[in-house]
């Protein structure tokens, strides 16, 4: 009797339960997950401070249905393995289960305090994103698709890095004395280079002389190959992934 | 003889009775829709006030043809059924034909009155967009592709936004202080983190510390990531899309 | 005799005459094309205005040049068709004739007189460019990858006007009253729109307000996948056109 | 004996010697030789000056280091080749080499004199970077990606110039006389095509008339296809590579 309501809150609990799709328990736990992390966000809003004890009550209230949910999978833990009791141990000390206890705690940590400390305590709630993690099935192919070509996508980035460098140090030498404040030294150049090279332009420094516009217009040049690189990387490893997952499915392995 | 009427003006009207390309009749209807979008896009610039008069009586004239296109489509829809009169309930009733009978409504409500719901009752005219949609068959690629990976698409759409707030995070921890209008909550944070990790980079708002700035790098490299993986994913998908209506067009289905 | 001059001339000037790669005449014409249009483009900055008769008669000798091409052209023509004197007639009214011709022309009309129309009669000479089109090879690869997809990708380009609509049709109802300078009507919204969209960025407006920024925070996401779309249409399709050009190649037809 | 300490020490060196990985000795260097370029970039930093002194003996060491690593890798040259005394003079005279020679000598150069010559001479430890070329294998991979479509990628290159062109001309002529400082000349006009095309939007020129901004969209909305080209291009060509890279692997040949 006991095994078979653990079972059942094992199956409305563990995503791995089902084929595909969540249970409504997760559904309403991943919502509940967003918006405590939307309520820690808005928190730090000045503007919003007259909220604060409002915010503050709510938090507990998530806090409690987190306690809740972290000592039911605890309890059911045993569904999901060999049935032992050591299974529960596991689960506590496993990444999913440090995240459910973070989630809980940093509910009850004091909140109303000031100072940088408490601050970032407060923002451990953050860390709730993490249980959504465990909700999605895309992640293999996704991981598949970077973990197949992580020695490209890692030597694509090393150029990126190369060009920033590249160009920060040209435009250090060209625009160097003319605008000390903006390209006075390479880190200060990096920080255009990098705005520039990713194709993000904040526009708080720009070349103005010839020479340097001419260095700028290469680099942005370059940027399109910045971006398209890791991109056809990506496209191709993709492609692969999916269809070895389908030949995997539909034919006898190699 | 009415019958043959009734069916060459259905020819004319539904896109479906034709293997490609337009009718003539919906070359000029698809003509219109944009002339009138654009009359209604440029109705609300305060300098063309003058021309509001032209506008309402071409306006008035567009609803005309409009409300002629809706009545032949009305009568001419049970040539695309079973040929019953209730062919015509169901066009009324249908998505496109109630876009077909805004078009028409939006052209002759009052629209000299000021004020922000009669301002948005002349921008139902925008709507008549919505029927060009049946025009064009490329959808089912696109949207083939698009749904084939949603899962995919929608946990890269997830990545972007933890990573717009983990970027946005550490800003307001880094110069949270420093810049307080611009990162001083995390909800300020994430206006710059959306405009950095899309490579926007408005430029209203900036890291100027030495560690806001290398965060802010870090953060601009990952935008390189954020772009790349959905267009890889969308790349593969198109793809696979395009082989299997190939494959299904010249082989027996495996 | 004459007819194996013209025939060398011939093989000299039309890139179809080799497998692959340019005659060495053609790498020197390229070279010029290139300098023309650089000086074109460098005698309208007006710092530069000491070095216009300088540039007057580098013209003058690069439009000599041009005019030996042309007739060069026109005479060795027969070679390249049926041998027939007509051949010349239809190079002299072909688009590459009439290029060629404006290449010369461009340089012997006068040049020194001011006046806006006789600014664009210089800039004839940017037209050059077009002589550099028919030495690549590599059009076909894109015009094919481009033209078997053009229905997709108009459409994806459809999707990116309307999105640009919509944004601006938003961002001027909530942001029409607090910047009527810059979202003050549905145009002047676009022009935020535009730049938001396709990641740009210039910062020259932006909203300010809460739910502006949540607008053009959607807005921001949704650009990524405005320029994803794309990515991923033209990739799937230089990939198809790949395979058919290898199919081709190396197999039977199908 | 020497021949087996020698055999030791090039193993150690060089990383053919491995099927994958590095050898411990190379991870060590590797990390040196970011380290020291990370210096060579922070010693630029006038903010930093008072720590010259240190980076100055710092900057010694690495080189005593490399210098170190320069005459092991001379003498063991030879076991990577035919094992006689003359590859001791191809490995000095190879780009490696001298890269390696580089790495060296710019670390006893004169490091405290003032100058543009001799912060370029400082600047020379930034050719460091290229000792850690040899280090990855994913090169071949990307050059055969780039290679197979050098023709289509030079070419959609060669469309983004003559887009820019083509802005920069059209904005030259519409806003010239509005924005001289800006738009005043077709090489002005570029800087300001270059950064929209490429998407990076500096914000320090923009069109302000309705017809400059009709432009500029126009342009804004072509930088979309022109990042999308070689994106496409480049994930085809990743695709076919490896695909090739693949059936070489585990197929007889076609």
């Amino acid at each position: 009797m006991t095994g078979s309501i653990r079972s059942a809150v094992w199956r409305q609990l563990d995503p791995r339960a089902r084929a595909s799709g969540l249970s409504p328990t997760n559904q309403v736990l991943a919502c509940l997950i967003v918006l405590s992390v939307g309520l820690a966000v808005l928190e730090t809003e000045p503007t919003l401070s007259h909220l604060t004890n409002d915010l503050r009550l709510l938090e507990l209230g998530l806090g409690a249905v987190f306690a809740v949910e972290y000592l039911a999978r605890l309890w059911a833990a045993p569904e999901g393995a060999d049935g032992s009791a050591r299974a529960r141990l596991r689960f506590a000390f496993s990444p999913a289960g440090l995240a459910d206890l973070t989630a809980v705690v940093s509910a009850f940590l004091p909140m109303a305090a000031p100072g940088l400390l408490l601050r970032m305590v407060r923002l451990l709630r953050l860390f709730r994103l993490a249980k959504l993690g465990r909700m999605s099935r895309a992640w293999s192919d996704i991981a598949t698709a970077i973990n197949d070509r992580r020695e490209a996508l890692a030597l694509s980035f090393g150029l990126a890095l190369v060009a920033i460098l590249i160009a920060a140090t040209a435009l250090y030498l060209v625009e160097g004395q003319v605008q000390p404040e903006a390209f006075g030294s390479i880190p200060r150049s990096a920080w255009w280079a990098v705005a520039t090279l990713t194709t993000i332009g904040y526009g708080d420094a720009y070349p103005v002389t010839a020479p340097g516009r001419l260095i700028g217009g290469v680099a942005a040049l370059a940027s399109i190959g910045l971006v398209a690189l890791p991109a056809g990387i990506l496209a191709a490893a993709f492609s692969d992934a999916m269809k070895r997952n389908r030949g995997s499915n539909s034919l006898p392995p190699e």
